[in-house]
């Protein structure tokens, strides 16, 4: 049992949220008005990108050696053609390089809401998360507070393929945005 | 019913060129020993990206005016930690830039190749193809030629998806190369 903070209350905070509940977590939410409370442990930052550094700025030294869960797709919602990190980096390279104390790990960004809330892709495949990290301290950590959520985890090696989990969000996000897939259905990963 | 002509037979170029025939074309295949033959109407690179060049050089004028079907994942097999090509473009744009009169389309690189022999991922789920280029020509034609193919196909945009087709495409080459899934599972689709 771990104490579990997520920065966002939206569909993808709660539904992360009640992932880490039912694995036997406690979990408090920081909505963007609220007072500056105490972290827990595993900290999820499930707000759209644009939000991650005014959070960094308020909480670099409470993050300091904590495990940081970056959710975000850095997708341009102005041309919807790309992302608004550089091609060669990615959301989760630059959180980590502005959190250089913290464990930060890439997690739940090729997963729609409902998937994680469902554990289910189109309410018929076992729902898995890819995550990534340079640290095995967090992966192990993310692993074991979400034994018991229903959900299959997938550990796609180092915080590098950050940049291709963010491809894949990006791709399925612009499937979904122009109906060529539901945003209940998706990828799926099959062993 | 068109004539496809598929350069490579390895295990990529039999599993869509029995989709090509399946669907009611006449398929041929040249081989690297190959004498150069009279190409078809669509043509496959099956072959690894790093044979590519040899190709265009070899059957640039007859390209021209044809669709040009890029599956390649340009990975680099050296350091299995990225692509050799640049990170703000894809294999099949420097193709495109490479074969200015052809018209290009991406598919096929996020499939392995019993996937595309069974019309299953995993022996369960439905293949569906993903495909991209600026040609709507070129997108009309593939996909009338594999009517009947038993794939299901699926439309991710411009050639500029590219991109994170190929970051998928290498994804899911590492996830299996680490034992992490099979060759015969990966990213299924789900509308």
């Amino acid at each position: 049992m771990v104490s579990v903070t997520i920065f966002g209350k939206g569909n993808m905070g709660q539904a992360i949220g009640g992932n880490f509940e039912q694995a036997g977590n406690k979990v408090n939410y920081i909505q963007s008005d609220s007072e500056k409370t105490e972290l827990g442990d595993l900290i999820v930052l499930a707000v759209p990108y644009s939000a991650v550094s005014k959070i960094i700025g308020a909480y670099k030294e409470e993050l300091s050696g904590k495990v940081v869960v970056d959710i975000t797709n850095p997708v341009n919602f102005d041309t919807f053609d790309g992302l608004v990190v550089p091609a060669d980096s990615s959301a989760a390279a630059i959180i980590s390089s502005e959190l250089p104390n913290s464990l930060v790990l890439k997690a739940f960004n090729t997963n729609f809401a409902n998937t994680l809330a469902t554990k289910k892709v189109a309410n018929e495949h076992q729902t898995t998360v890819l995550f990534a990290s340079d640290s095995n301290e967090a992966k192990e950590k993310f692993v074991a507070a979400l034994n018991g959520s229903g959900l299959n985890l997938l550990d796609a090696g180092s915080l590098k393929r950050a940049r291709e989990l963010e491809a894949m969000g990006f791709l399925q996000i612009a499937l979904a945005g122009s109906e060529k897939i539901s945003w209940v259905g998706g990828f799926g990963i099959f062993g």
